[in-house]
């Protein structure tokens, strides 16, 4: 091994035993293991401009074992990205740019937020599907504008999760070569030694998934890592995994090959032996001037992107309309400037037809038409493209065509959703992907990382009720709308028929600035009356929907499919003198983020409030209070017949009108007390 | 294949059939394509008694690719299960033994609800984990009490969810050698040939798991069927895999082997055409007496209890002590008797010692106490032992001692929590398992399904909010406590201080009617002081902690780490001359489980209310009006000592008081308005 080598890694190390002293907390033991790894990989292979994070044709790495973010911030740091050695001393403190775990949007190279195990090679996989599929939209002869690789590296904990199962099966089955990941095999998890738990044979199990193996790379060894990196950018169709032996916590005399280095300071009498052993004289935080000259990745990114830059300018004269498509998708990021009037066209359209359908149905109209106007729309489905009716006439499967628009994910609903961030995150496309509500559950992680990333990733899920009916209680959503409103940055929308539907897409793909939930009925919906005014209002989140000709006595709010049962109670109160407005509430979040003036105008603290909906009951107290109703569910579904089952369970004209009516009664009865 | 298999097996198909097309709704295509591997391991293997489902030492069979439901359902009525003809045309509706999927206590002998996919195979894991880890405690010389297989039937969805690789892998490194899966590979899912996104290598798989696997078994080959079986309980150290090529929707000229009969009905003509080809001419829901006769498994049921009920009362004399621990904790599911009176001596003496600590530790503390009065606990981490603080003084790992009561799960949190529900489901246990609480959601589908089968597994997590400090916002959970809340059936308790800690696990112990969500601090605690009764009302959810001299004009409601703030800003806000009561709240669903009265007596309506938790703040909602007032987040946190976290949001004396006394100027003004 090379001193100069030695030097470089030990930098790593360093940096990382010292900040994690400093911080009191932090995980030395896996940069410390994967220093020489990083390394090579870093100074021989890895293609990027630290002067630009955001070329767009960098390699991506992703630190899968987010816990070892330490690593990453060396990186970054010694190869010159704007993260300061300052910023390295302030490891695990308030608004950094080195969080404990790596984290998207606070620190510049850092291409996705980890930490929970498992997602970065799922977000790996889906930025590796993002280069593919784009590189076969947009490469022509001599001309590979989109052309990188995707490394990521990942502990025995990503290997024993179930994403790291659904996520590398689909690498396989997509050949998607240029995506290299690196075992840190130290044979160590916290509970110690893995034997006990971890017996796989990861070799026999990712060659069953189609990948190739390098099987037993001495981590340690320069030589035999670049070997193996060189192999693995030599294969063409098989994602690649480099099995690297190492020791955690590299060079502590004491703690190396054991968990106690894994996520605990080492102290400061083992740091001083970590010095002496590797031959460290220098003070905390020191690193000589040659190591960081052997690290500056400055000039060679800058020469790389320049190279491109050229290349692009090349491909703009022979293809001036893919290069205007590419800037669009993949350098801009912006959406295509006539999407905004004609989306709204659409709106207006389905409110005109005022056709009844399930808002599944609804849905894919509105996929079908926005995917005209947006090429870069990636769909896809787990397994239930005929159910959740997310394909549309020119889907086309990148499983049959590279180029494609269409994911068959399988039956792999976090996979999915945890890919969809990485697509999102890579660039070029806007993914979407569907399952059924109750299974959101299954990929409820991936759903919160990309509100924490604020990706824009659109998640579509069908069957959003008891309403779907014979399958069950394990099939229907009760609490899941509610863990869906409470996610910082995500928001939910619900719509009542095709033209919130539309609305409720067109705001999905807007919105730039964070993930969306779609939720849509199985069962038909009927088409409400809007004036153009009310349509334009459904963008709000929160509506006046049904307005009574005198001041309201009462105010019913309700969403998706319950939307037309408020407004059929509206009318048979009306009828029985009591002045009923309907608010149509399709997004809790956007309503909450409107004016309080335009809330307090839509609901008045004054007028007693009835809501409705085929969810968790406990949601609604925020908007009808304590005082208020509730028509809601409060316990587990039933297998039926869908419309049996609402009938049961109370949602039906009988049961909101007397509802409304015991409410009026106690509300009067307290005015009078 | 002998005429009397093909009628025995046909039975299923037709019944199948004929109650999918009367419902209008089902899955046909595999209980038609198992039908043959399901006649010959019910005729020639499985050990049951229809007559008693209960019998302890009977075999388990799991549906995992539950939307096969009319399999089992035929099964049962076909054996002599209290399933009859007319259950059976109740296929799907409301109230039916017969519902969409199995769901445990609709149907007898239905061992665990399926239909969410992978959970299935993973209770089957937990059951074989129970049999064995039970047969090494209690089985002697001569007397193997506990003696039974675990079958599982799983489908290509089944094997695609990430939860099969975390519970297959344990399953192999824990030599489950009496587990025995069946895989229906028709090569169909729901979006069709599953060549474009499954293509992994099965066979290879699950060697790297460990695991015998029995390749190439043509599954309507009765003898080669029988053959595999034979082999698979000949194997004592190793789980089986048994891969049985199928035709989907085997029967169906038109349909078969392709998705269109997968999940929807055939059809009254493509019926038709079944009956012929399947040379059945009964009418829909008629079977034969001769294939009646055949199936009927409870002459043979009945002599293999009464030959195990001989064998128990021989070994209750050579081993009456072991004999009375298996009555109670297997056959009865009982607790020892003195553990309440004694759990409530050790809260009273937590109470006593008023000890501060991290909530995680007293949880260490109580599971050590209740540890030696419960030798039916089985606990365990997903990898995280030493953060949980899950391990106790006498636990023993089943890895090292097969007769052991502790399970390194390794990092699969999914995995573990559908395990437990499998070991809570066989019986002869209590389960608890740990994680952080962030990670719950990696798990979430599992834990919803403890609930909706109403089984008492125990799920610990720590690291319950901001305060866990510098890991960052993906370890932090936000959202997450709303949703344990809201999921039905399920408790959630989250103590504030080493007494609540105790009486919660207590109250987790005693709840034999559904799972409990026990949630704890990384950081310490301050212990309260409380009267007798006030120790006695921990249980009701929901108590006055703090009662002050005059009526109290502001009440302030707070869980876990938050009552210590509590209490501390209502003697501020005392010496500035208000009268606070604070109202320590960890179970708000035992709370609300209260009567009307006492609910009203701890929050009574008049008095306005200040909640503080370090949780999503919507929740709170429901106990303090629109017009009450809640210190909680409602975003994202940050990396940071906690203790900076907690300045930082706003979990301060300080702010509380200044809360307060706004909250106090509103209500005051509204009152004078």
């Amino acid at each position: 091994m090379s001193d100069t080598h030695s030097s470089a890694a030990n930098a790593i190390r360093m940096l990382t035993v010292d900040a994690v002293q400093r911080a009191k907390s932090g995980h030395p033991g896996a940069p410390m293991g994967m220093a020489d790894i990083a390394t090579v990989l870093w100074q021989q292979f890895y293609q990027h401009n630290p002067a630009n994070p955001d070329w767009v044709n960098r390699d991506r790495f992703v630190l899968s074992n987010g816990h070892g973010s330490m690593l990453q911030y060396a990186l970054l740091h010694l190869s010159g990205y704007d993260v300061g050695i300052e910023d390295i001393k302030q490891f695990r403190q308030l608004h950094s740019k080195t969080p404990g775990h790596p984290e998207y949007g606070y620190t510049p190279g850092v291409e996705t937020t980890t930490g929970p195990l498992g997602a970065g090679i799922a977000n790996a996989v889906g930025m590796a599907i993002a280069e593919k599929t784009l590189a076969a939209q947009f490469n022509r002869p001599d001309f590979s504008v989109v052309d990188h690789f995707t490394y990521c590296f990942l502990g025995d904990g990503c290997l024993m999760e179930g994403i790291s199962h659904e996520v590398c099966s689909l690498a396989g089955t997509l050949k998607l070569g240029k995506l290299i990941a690196f075992w840190d095999d130290n044979g160590i998890s916290i509970d110690g030694h893995v034997e006990g738990w971890f017996s796989d044979d990861t070799v026999k199990r990712f060659e069953a998934y189609g990948w190739q193996v390098i099987a037993g790379v001495d981590g340690h060894d320069p030589d035999a890592i670049a070997s193996a990196i060189r192999s693995a950018q030599a294969e063409g169709d098989r994602p690649t995994l480099i099995c690297c032996k190492t020791t955690i916590g590299f060079g502590s005399p004491n703690k190396s090959g054991s968990h106690d280095c894994h996520g605990a300071p080492l102290g400061d009498d083992e740091i001083a032996l970590v010095r002496n052993q590797l031959n460290w004289p220098h003070a905390p935080f020191e690193v000589p001037d040659s190591v960081y000259q052997q690290w500056d990745a400055k000039p060679k990114g800058q020469q790389s992107e320049s190279d491109w830059q050229s290349l692009f300018e090349q491909y703009a004269k022979a293809y001036p309309a893919l290069a205007n498509a590419f800037r669009r998708r993949v350098i801009e990021r912006t959406l295509p400037s006539e999407f905004d009037a004609l989306s709204a066209e659409y709106v207006s359209a389905c409110q005109q037809e005022g056709a009844d359908m399930a808002t599944r149905k609804a849905s894919q109209n509105a996929i079908g038409h926005y995917a005209t106007l947006l090429p870069e729309l990636m769909g896809g489905s787990a397994d239930l493209a005929g159910s959740n009716l997310t394909l549309w006439p020119d889907a086309k499967g990148i499983q049959e065509d590279p180029a494609g628009n269409y994911v068959f994910y399988g039956v792999r609903e976090f996979g999915m959703s945890a890919i969809m961030n990485g697509i999102a995150l890579h660039g070029g496309f806007i993914p979407y992907g569907g399952t059924f509500l109750m299974f959101m559950e299954y990929a409820r992680n991936a759903l919160r990382m990309a509100a924490l990333m604020k990706v824009p990733s659109i998640f579509v899920y069908t069957h959003d009720s008891i309403g779907q009916g014979e399958d069950g209680p394990t099939h229907q959503p009760i609490e899941q709308l509610a863990n869906l409103r409470m996610t910082p940055q995500l928001e939910t929308w619900r719509p009542c028929d095709a033209a919130e539907t539309a609305e409720a897409w067109r705001q999905a793909i807007l919105r730039q600035q964070g993930p969306t939930a779609l939720v849509f009925s199985r069962q038909a919906t009927q088409a409400q009356a809007r004036s153009a005014a009310q349509v334009a209002n459904i963008a709000k989140g929160g509506y006046v929907l049904v307005e009574p000709d005198s001041a309201p006595q009462l105010i019913i709010v309700a969403t998706g499919s319950e939307v037309g049962l408020a407004v059929t109670s509206a009318q048979r109160l009306a009828e029985q003198g009591v002045a009923v407005r309907v608010v149509s509430m399709p997004s809790t979040e956007r309503f909450d983020a409107q004016s309080a003036e335009y809330r307090a105008s839509v609901l008045p603290a004054a007028v007693p409030k009835l809501a409705i909906e085929a969810a968790h009951k406990d949601f609604w107290y925020k908007y009808v209070g304590t005082e208020g109703a509730i028509i809601g569910m409060d316990r587990f579904g039933e297998s039926a017949p869908g419309g049996v089952l609402l009938t049961h369970f109370g949602f039906t004209p009988e049961n909101a009108v007397h509802t409304a009516q015991a409410l009026l009664a106690t509300t009067n009865g307290d005015s009078n007390g």
